[in-house]
C-alpha cells in the first residue's frame, strides 16, 4: 500500500500583489524563509521523506501548467481546465491515482503554506496517513495558537488512537468571542486543508454525498469539468462524513496570507528589517523590502513598511494594513489595467 | 551698457540623493514645480527677458561641463578645473566678461534655487542691475518669512534709492533665539547668494580684499587654479566691502534645499500626494514618489514619504528626516559603493 500525495496548486491570490499576479499567483513565490525557494517547491521538498516525486499530483490551472511543471519536473501535474473549486479537483485526482494504484493512501496539501518544524510536520503526516490506511478519512487540525477569526475550526472529540482523536465537527470562520471560546476549551483546532484519506474511500464518500460530481467524473472528465459542481471538499464531504478521524499538529503552520506574515517569516536583521543585499537602514525597523531588481535600497527613519518592487510595479504599504493591498488590485481591474494583475 | 549673468553651476549636493549623484548634482535636476525641467534651465528661463543666452557665464566644474552645456546650449561654459569656492569662480568669470566688455554690469545668480513669482523676481533683479550701473556692488536680500536658522543674512540700513537700502552687514547663520530677533526686527534679510556689479568694481574689490586672489587671475587661470585660494564671495569680499547695497525682494524664493523642499515645490493632488502617472494611493496623504522608471507605484496606508527611484537605487524615507540622507551616502562611501553616489 503505497502513499501518494495531491497537491493543490490552483491558487490566484491577489493578496501578494506585485508580487503575485494571475501566472504567478502565490505558490510560485518564494514567500517563506528561504528566499530562493518557492512555496510550492518548498511543500514538496518536505513531504520528500514520505512521498516520492513520481507519486505527487498537483492540481492547478491550465494556465499555470507550465510554470508549476518547472518547479516539479518529476511531478503529475493535472491541469483543471476551469476552477471549480476543491471538490472535483480533488475527486478527479483521486480517481486518477485510484486507476494507477487501486490500494492508493492519498495525503492531500495545500500548496501555498509554511510550516516551521519540518520534522515534526512529517511525524504528523505519518500518523495521519496510518489513520487513513485503518479506512477513516483523516484531517490534520493545526493546534491554535491565537483566537484567530481568519481560519475554519475543526472540534475534536475522544481519542480513538495514539494521537488521533475522533472528528465531531467542521465548523465556520467564527467571530472573536467565539474564537476565544474555542481556543480556551482545548477542544478546537484550525483546519489547514490537509485531508488523508484510501482512493476507495474519497470515491465512496463522493458517491453519497456529492452524486453530481460523481456522475461527472464517470464521463470524459477534462470535457466534464466545467459543468461540474463548483463547492469545496469541506462543504461537499468532509462536513457530512458519519465518521472522520483529526490528527492535532503543531508544527508551526502559518497559511502565509498576506505581506504581513511574510515579514514574520523572513529572516531579520536585530532591527526587524528584511531587506535586500547591501541596503543601507537609518533610524528604520521593522521592514520588510523584498526587491529582485538589484537595486541598492536606502530606508531613512521608516518602520513598519512593506516595500515591494517587480519589473513594472512599486508597493509601498503600511505592514500593518496588509490585507489592503487588494483595493490596489481593484483599482487597477478597473483601470483595465490587466497587464498589472 | 550690457547686463551679463554669470550662474554658479558647480554644486555637487548629495542631498538629493539617489537623483542627486556626483555627476548629476541638484542644479540639473527637475526639482522645482515642473518635471521637465531642470533647476538651472528654470534659471535661464527666468533672465532670459533681461539676459540673453550668450551673455551668460555658466561656471561649473570640468566633470559637468558637458551636461551643462547641454542644458545651456547657447550660453559659455567656464570649466574651473579643481572646486575653490565662489570668490575665485567669480573673479575668473568677471574678468572673462570685462575682457569681452569693459562696460559690463554683471549678476551672479545661484543655479539651483526655486523662484514662484518670476516677474515680481525679474523687477528686483532689475532694481539691483540699475543699483550696480551707479557703480555700488548690490546684493539682492530676501525678506524672511520665518526664522531660520539656515541661512545667513544682510542686515539692511536707510534706503539710499527707490527700493534699494544700505547694506549695513552680513551675518553668519544665527542660532533659533537671534534668528528670531532678526525676523522681528524688520531689519534683517536673507542671503540668497546673489550680487550685481560693474566688472571694474568687482576687480577693484578683489584686487583690495583678496590680493592673492588678484594675482593669480592676472597669470594663466586654468593652471593657476589650484592655487587660488579657496574662499567664498561673501567672506572674501562683500563682508569688507566699505559701501554695498542691498534690495528686498519677496518673490517666493526657495533654496530647494533638499527632499522636503522639493515636495513643498511640487504639484499635488487633494491628498498632498505627489505621484508618477498611473500611481494608486490608498489611505495614503502627503507623500512624494519620483520615479521616472514608468513603474506603477501603489501607496497602501502610508503617509509623509519621500520615495525615490533611480536605476540603480530607491530611497524611502519619513519626509520630516529628509536631512538625514546624507547618512546614507556617507555609508555608501565607507562600502566604496562610488558608482553610486
Amino acid at each position: 500500500m503505497s502513499t501518494y500525495a495531491i497537491v493543490m496548486a490552483g491558487g490566484a491570490g491577489t493578496r501578494f500583489w506585485p508580487a503575485s499576479r494571475a501566472k504567478t499567483p502565490k505558490q510560485l513565490l518564494p514567500l517563506g524563509a528561504d528566499p530562493n525557494e518557492s512555496l510550492l517547491g518548498a511543500t514538496l521538498r518536505r513531504i520528500e521523506p514520505i512521498v516520492p516525486a513520481e507519486r505527487v499530483y498537483i492540481a492547478t490551472g491550465a494556465h499555470l501548467a507550465e510554470a508549476t511543471a518547472a518547479i516539479a519536473p518529476n511531478a503529475k501535474i493535472l491541469a483543471e481546465p476551469v476552477p471549480r473549486n476543491t471538490a472535483p479537483c480533488i475527486g478527479w485526482a483521486s480517481q486518477v491515482i485510484e486507476s494507477v494504484d487501486p490500494e492508493a493512501v492519498i495525503m492531500v496539501l495545500p500548496s501555498d503554506h509554511y510550516i516551521a518544524d519540518e520534522p515534526g510536520f512529517v511525524e504528523v503526516l505519518l500518523r495521519a496517513v496510518q489513520s487513513a490506511q485503518r479506512g477513516i478519512i483523516t484531517t490534520i487540525g493545526v493546534v491554535p495558537t491565537r483566537p484567530e477569526t481568519g481560519y475554519g475550526y475543526i472540534e475534536a472529540g475522544e481519542e480513538i488512537a495514539p494521537g488521533v482523536k475522533r472528528g465531531v465537527r467542521f465548523v465556520e470562520k467564527p467571530d472573536r468571542a467565539r474564537a476565544e471560546e474555542y481556543v480556551a476549551s482545548g477542544r478546537f483546532l484550525w483546519n489547514a486543508g490537509m485531508f488523508f484519506f484510501k482512493a476507495a474511500a474519497m470515491r465512496e464518500a463522493i458517491a453519497r454525498h456529492l452524486p453530481e460530481l460523481a456522475s461527472g467524473l464517470a464521463g470524459d472528465v477534462i470535457t466534464n469539468f466545467p459543468t461540474l459542481p463548483s463547492i469545496s471538499i469541506d462543504h461537499g464531504v468532509m462536513e457530512k462524513l458519519d465518521e472522520l478521524a483529526v490528527v492535532p499538529g503543531d508544527f508551526g503552520w502559518n497559511d502565509v496570507g498576506n505581506w504581513q506574515s511574510a515579514w514574520e517569516l523572513a529572516a531579520k536583521d536585530q532591527d526587524g528589517n528584511a531587506l535586500p543585499p547591501g541596503a543601507v537602514a537609518v533610524q528604520s525597523r521593522n521592514n520588510l523590502v523584498r526587491a529582485p531588481s538589484g537595486k541598492v535600497y536606502a530606508l531613512v527613519g521608516v518602520s513598519d513598511l512593506v516595500v515591494v518592487e517587480t519589473a513594472d510595479a512599486v508597493l509601498v504599504m503600511s505592514r500593518e494594513q496588509s490585507q489592503d493591498v487588494r483595493y490596489v488590485v481593484d483599482a487597477l481591474k478597473d483601470r483595465k489595467r490587466t497587464d498589472l494583475v
